[in-house]
């Protein structure tokens, strides 16, 4: 199989080439990049040298050649080669926003001032968060090429980590959902700017969009499907950013429904044993919800999500805690922003496609440094 | 006027010294370090070398040298010095959390396992939050020696972003407030640990203690003081380890009475014009609170707080954020735990026992990088 | 294959353990620990989770059931071991200096104050520096069980860069050969101490041991051993801490004879076209050198070796420089100091005894970040 | 006195401005920024809010009302302002290279690119390394106006190394001395660019400019300068880029005269303790050299340079080591590239120039983190 990359030299994209050369079905790569064409992707990305050598070549190239076609660009100017594609027979993963919001334009152009140029293309795309969608992109796929809008790094990992208590309708539905999410530097992108310059964000941890991130209307969305018939939460949204290269580590405020309530006499003392069963319990129901999903792991009781024990992997640790009177659920979960968060999901999404096993080449071990 | 620390050897006790050394009400330093008497601050701190040469003596003699005692020692072991300055006639200003509950030793025997030997210290005793407590601290150091609980990082940083909200009764009592607060690692102290050795936390970010930091019931206190007749909020409180020296930045989130309330008719839209004139009018209700604190910057709307910007500085920097709806108040704040979390502060208090201008060795300008 | 470990959970086993784990030859492995004996290793390294699920045994077990043994011991604790696996015909590839010296204890006494139990097993013991004794390597494991001496960090990316030229004999004898090697924080190992306590080496880049560190005279030995006929020439060797995680980046100087000299009227000019092509032709000669080595990449013209271009992977890369003037050939490498310069090469070690092929189980390819 | 600084909004021109805000003998800035005139200094650097407000206003105005002007501007654009000044009667203190190599304009083209308008003018200017040229400023600026060539970060921190050994001839002549320093990404700069981009150079170390960096002239100038008489020492010098904020952690290899030299019967032992005897004399012939000056610190046996020790101050530490038999004096220095290496050292000459103490405002004790 040859697979193909559009914009293979931003961070998201070397980072597919570096994910897509490991993986067993994937013969050849074609890789396109429009400030490199002509040159080669080891030119670009030293570290290739001796591992991948590939010549860059143009956009058209890679939808004619490749069997599947993954594009790392800008938001807005994917849409022509998803129809190309798709006309030619072949599946297209998008890494930009522009297949995340399926057909609900208003919403993509209120957040991100672009319009839909083929609204059909948008009815028939799918979002590629596989532990929601898997079976219909299964279905999808079985008829014939698909589009896959490849999920927000952000809207992965907090949307993980809220699944399971909103499909069980755990949450109190006025209370707002809040994820306050810390990324690292590479979410950024590739392009040199003032925010990720290395002496202004070094040594300094910072929140940036405050209520006001684009990622928002897409966790929103993801939260209201998983809730179901229950009515949709409301979210707020913080994004963070620390000096760290990889990763996302989310906490996820949850509101309990009553039953789930602890009366404390005095709300200033330690957590008690009732609170303890309770978060095994709800623990156990992460497990339950979670245990045959090959990239979610439940921490046990004692360990917290951190981004170096998933760093390079595809996996999304989930730790679950409860506050001192039970009203509230805290989830906290890591991703690797650049694998879960982007490359890694978009390869699991072609491995849906093309009914290889999910795990093909994304089974890295996380390096703790 | 001659200042003692008990401790000086620890980061908290270091830095303390740092800041007294620049202070010019301060003649001389006395002092203390069970490790290291008999040598010289600079032989553990070569950074002091030419600038700050003091011998490391036992604690007595601080205790008898000095006018004014700081203690920087672990939680359980400054009572009996405090009792003995007191009775001498000094003021003793302690970083452990020993005299920060006043007489509830309930709750500080819940959280530090620990007793109190005097009780009657506790009494009057007084918890250092300047910006809570100025005028009580100032009335009873009229009287005589004082002993003053300094506060933690966390509740420091924590506390001030809320006060102004609880204090006009802004928030909606039945949903908790939450404060996730991510802190750089010299709040660790210097004594080395898995958790702070330095390949296991760089280029990571992780939560610890979640819902269950012995700061939160600090925290609870201190937001229940300042709501003064409104019913106290409950507090959900989240520490992150991120890899920063310095600095702890906390986002605040505190849901709001209804009449803030935006209605939306689609939860998934950017932030009105109508939210932006909310979150107007409440940051120039908190400029107007904090209108006198030297030490209190209120962020322009445009900004949000980062922990570089106070580097070194005794600031605590604010922004005020709006979710969408008008539900959440979402307040930013950004300290340096060393200084206005530590070290500065306790120099705040002692300039204020003193009768010294509250700024005098706390106006450093904050360096970027 | 069944690989064993002794000594699984400090940084150089777990990686190890991590590297195996992915090693297409190896079905599996038996993991020894004397501080988590009886716990699981994913319990220590929770990275691990789902990926590598071990029982922590003790090294007899490993001794026993394993076909080659690995140690990562501290220094002098491994010889018993090495001395039982070769009464059991299995090879032995030790991670400390104790087989690094052949027979030459003076040397070892003298850096590291032990003394060698097994003389004998010294002399029958070879030095693993794959590029140096490839072939004796061999040759030794053709007849029966080996006990390698796996080379330490600093010696592999410094000898690596002055192999070439050396071997070529262009160094001039007279003048010694510096080596200032700058390492990240993991080489330090996983005990915490004040030296790698985050807030002591963050921010900060510090040397340390200048020209006393234990290293140095197994560096020398390498020069020496590749200078062949030619004299040893005398080494100075400084390494310098600074806030990576992993890597080391060598800049070696290395004087040469006066063949090489260009003549500068004015010694404050720019690079001459003249040393220009002189560098060119040494590169060559670098690159023809190490033309059939798999692991070592010669970078073209313009670029200078950097760690983040070789994280992860058993890569060497170098770049060859000339001072202005032709006097000092200048040879920056960089080597992840945890894989080629550790628990890479002991695999590349293996590999070569059992006769796989040299490249498997290290076919990773670079992480940029 | 009014200072002025001319491009206040770089790094070096807002650590000037941070500085010389606490400076006791300066009562007003004039500060200007082509990119942010209209602005204000608060609005570029919010860290500055509450301490320093100050209109940005149009480098003519600062000609025009300052006492002195500073001038932290790129390379080749100062003259003019330099020319104006002094027909004004005011000094001024140039951070680029243009005045930093007297009249030899030869150097200055090839390295620069480019051409003096005012020969005159760098006749009449001094290079303001303070420890090289104290007596030569004062005397200058005893006549009138003069025109100060700031140095840079790399040729301080090398140069005051090797000063003492140099005027003391300690040197062998025929072998180069080796400067390899390893700087922080602020010496690069505000402006944004792929090099400083934090998951470029984070967790990265990289030597760049090897044997061509445009320092190299200037540090061999100081060199030959302070070899007085004596031949000049030729020169390498390696720069490398760590991911640290501030500093510059400079090794330095000067080869002895024969007389130090220690004969070894085996090149591979610990060094005796004959070469401890000799690396003592040397430190205290270094110490005596440097016993008036205020910024440099002989570090004692047992210590090495380090650049967090010096943070934020207007240090010079250097600590002093032998190689094995003597051959090679090894120095380490370390200083705060923004400091020391700018914007302190400017204000060094500003107090030299018009009498002040030399350390009036440059008395902040370093920040060990």
């Amino acid at each position: 199989m040859k697979a193909g990359v559009i914009g293979a030299t931003g961070y998201a994209g070397a980072e597919l080439v570096r994910l897509l050369s490991g993986h067993s079905r994937v013969e050849d790569l074609i890789l396109s990049s429009v400030s490199f064409e002509g040159g080669k992707i080891e030119e670009v990305y030293p570290n290739f040298i001796g591992r991948v050598s590939k010549p860059l070549v143009n956009a058209e190239t890679v939808v004619n050649e490749a069997d599947v076609v993954f594009a790392a660009l800008p938001h807005g100017v994917g849409e022509q080669f998803a129809k190309t594609c798709v006309d030619k027979g072949k599946s297209f993963i998008d890494f930009s926003a522009d297949f995340r919001f399926d057909d609900d334009e208003t919403v993509y152009n209120a957040w991100y001032g672009k319009n839909y140029k083929y609204p059909e293309l948008h009815k028939n795309s799918i979002y590629g968060l596989v532990e929601l969608n898997r079976q219909k992109i299964k279905s999808l796929a079985a008829k014939g090429p698909v589009v896959i809008g490849n999920p927000g790094c952000y809207p992965t990992g907090g949307s993980l980590g809220a699944f399971p208590a909103l499909a069980k309708g755990l949450n109190r539905e006025e209370t707002p959902v809040i994820i306050d999410a810390v990324t690292g530097t590479t979410g950024g992108g590739r392009e040199p700017s003032r925010s990720f310059h290395y002496a202004e964000c070094a040594d300094s941890v910072s929140p940036y969009k405050v209520a006001s991130h684009r990622h928002s209307p897409e966790i929103a969305r993801n939260l209201a499907a998983m809730a179901g018939g229950n009515p949709a939460p409301r979210l707020i949204f913080t994004p963070r950013l620390a000096p760290v290269n990889r990763g996302i580590l989310s906490v996820i405020y949850i509101p309990l429904k009553e039953k789930w309530n602890v009366t404390v006499g005095n709300a200033n003392l330690p957590p008690s044993k009732e609170i303890e069963e309770k978060t095994d319990e709800i623990r156990r129901l992460y497990a339950d919800f979670y245990r045959d999903e090959p990239f979610i792991r439940i921490l046990p009781a004692g360990l917290t999500a951190a981004t170096n024990r998933v760093r390079q992997s595809n996996f999304c640790d989930i730790s679950v805690h409860l506050d001192i009177n039970g009203s509230t659920l805290i989830i906290t979960t890591a991703i690797d922003n650049m694998v879960k968060g982007s490359a890694g999901q978009a390869i699991q999404n072609m491995n849906l496609i093309f009914g290889f096993d999910e795990k093909t080449g994304l089974e890295a071990i996380p390096a703790l440094f």
